[in-house]
Order: C-alpha cells, then structure tokens, then sequence
C-alpha cells in the first residue's frame, strides 16, 4: 500500500505546540485548550479580533522546528516501513511559505531522518497525489480531481463530529485500522 | 488539461547558472558548455575527481535563487493559465534540500508571483503526482507507479538523442506540441 502520512496533527504537535507560545506571548488573552477546539484552523476558534496574531504564532521563524513529535509516531512509522508499506509524508505548507517550508524538512529529520525528508511530498492539492490512503486530521480534503485515496482521520477534537462515517486513526489503533 | 511543469530547465536556467558559477569558483578547470552536454547529471560530464566541485555549486546558498528565468517562460505560463488548464509547477528537491527548497519557492515568487507558489508541489518522485503533461528535460522519471501523464520533453542537449518518440517542446512551439 501507498500511505500518505500528513504531518502536523498525526506527526508533528502543532496544536499544543501553539498553545505553548500563545500564552507565552499573549498571556491576557483568552487561550481555547487543545480539547475544546472545534474548527480545524485555530483562527476559527478565537474571536475574529484575534486572527492576526494568531496567525502570527505560526508565522514566526522556528515554530514549525520547535514543535514536539506525536507520542507513538516515531514508532508506527517504523513499523509500516518494516511492513514494506511504502509511506509518504503528504504535507500542505502555509502560504506564507517563509519558514515553514525549510522548517517542515529540518524537522523530519530531526525526528525521522534524513531518509524520510526523500519522501516528503508537498502540496496545498493532495488529491492531486496518488496513493491508497492518506491519514489526516483535517476533516474536509478538496482539489482539483476526485482522489484515489481513503481519507482516514487522524484523530483530533475539531474533526470527530464530523468523521461522517470515516474511520478515525491513531498510533494505538492504527494496525487494527489500516487492517495491516 | 492538468499540466505539471519541471522548475529547473523549463523555468530556471539552471545549467547557465552552473556554468558560470563554476568558472568563477574553479577558473582553472575544465568548463562543459551547455550545448556540449550529454549526461542530464552535470556532473557525468565531468571528469570523476571534480564531483564534489561540481556538486557544491549547486548545494551553494544563494545559487537557485540567482538562476536567471527561461527567455519566453513567463509569457507562455501567462497563456497557458489565461486558456484556463491547470498548471503546477512539480519539482524534485535535491536531498542536501537546506538551501534548495525555500529558495525554489522564493525564485517563483520572484518571477511568477506569489499566486504560483500556492501551485507548487515538491516532492522527489513524480509519478505520484496525477496530471495529463509533464514537461521535464530529464530524459527518463521513474518512480514508484505507472504515471498518468504524458511526458514531454523540455528541449536539452542532452536529451535531444533520448527522446525516444517523446515529443521535445520549447517556450516557441508548445501550442503547436500541446496542441492548445
């Protein structure tokens, strides 16, 4: 099987990672904890006045290097190697492509190596990417064709009202999942 | 038609690039002009004890943010979007991908708009991504799949003997190849 793997949410903890620096940075603002959320982007979940420096959290150099790796991901991705599934990292960069771009590569190789960065794949279309499932916790993939992949949710808050019959994955159900 | 589109080559003159950053660092060495190359790896075209000289031109900061942009390749990406197909830019980072990857995002924001960076798609293995055309100048893609697209060739010396039926297109004749 071709396994598309997104990275922030089922790999790399960009929702705790923002968290962090939020109350760092703005300390009397109002902070949603990561179990409230219930909009995949973060924005949605704070009042409108406060887009701009949301947004500024992810937009400042190092927060995608910064950020800490799933417990279990490590691991799991291992093993579907092992199981000689051929696994890509199918990730969407901001526009704001700046840091994050170079920071998205630095960062799986810091947790994955440097083999893994060859099979970063990275895309604001995934449909456009070939593959049998891809793993990912926004709840809504749209582009341009219809996909050959299953979309499997990654587990996260914003996304399991609206599973919509998708199964919903994580590091400790994944094998009995993806039926590997 | 979904078109993906080689950035080195089609877009960035990269070999131009090569050359005279080469001459510049190494003068006392022998210099391949472009038109003399046969090898798509500049550095088979090299004598074998140059290799890593060749190739630190290219993991050098700065040198694909310095490439100059193809003479034609801005109006025909214009004309190929106004009679509305759909085009991506699909390119293979080098793995040594430090400098590589953001300045390829930031050279086609230089010369094509931040618009086309959202279009973008990096990864290492081509046939993963669906379309109708790739226009590349590397003379054979593989990967792990049976690709949906038609190559074309983006005209290279050395791929004009390796073209093997495929058709070879430039920024003059691509209405007439692609026929639209």
């Amino acid at each position: 099987m071709i396994i598309l793997l997104d990275q922030d949410g089922p790999l790399a903890e960009f929702e705790e990672g923002f968290l962090k620096n939020w109350r760092t940075r703005f300390p009397k603002e109002v902070a949603v904890e990561v179990e409230q959320r219930t909009q995949f982007e973060i924005y949605s979940d704070y009042p409108e006045r406060l887009r701009d420096q949301v947004v500024s959290i992810y937009h400042t150099p190092g927060f995608f290097l910064s950020l800490k790796v799933v417990d279990g991901a490590v691991e799991a991705v291992r093993k579907i190697q092992e199981l000689r599934h051929e696994l890509f990292i199918c990730t969407s960069p901001l526009s704001a492509f700046e840091h994050c771009v170079s920071e998205k590569y630095l960062w799986v190789e810091k947790y994955f190596g440097r083999d893994l960065t060859r099979r970063i794949i990275l895309t604001k279309d995934k449909t456009l990417v070939r593959g049998d499932i891809l793993i990912d916790d926004k709840p809504e993939i749209t582009g341009l064709v219809i996909p050959s992949w299953e979309h499997v949710l990654f587990n996260a808050p914003y996304n399991r009202a609206v599973s919509n019959g998708r199964k919903i994955i994580t590091w400790n159900n994944w094998r009995e999942i993806l039926k590997i």
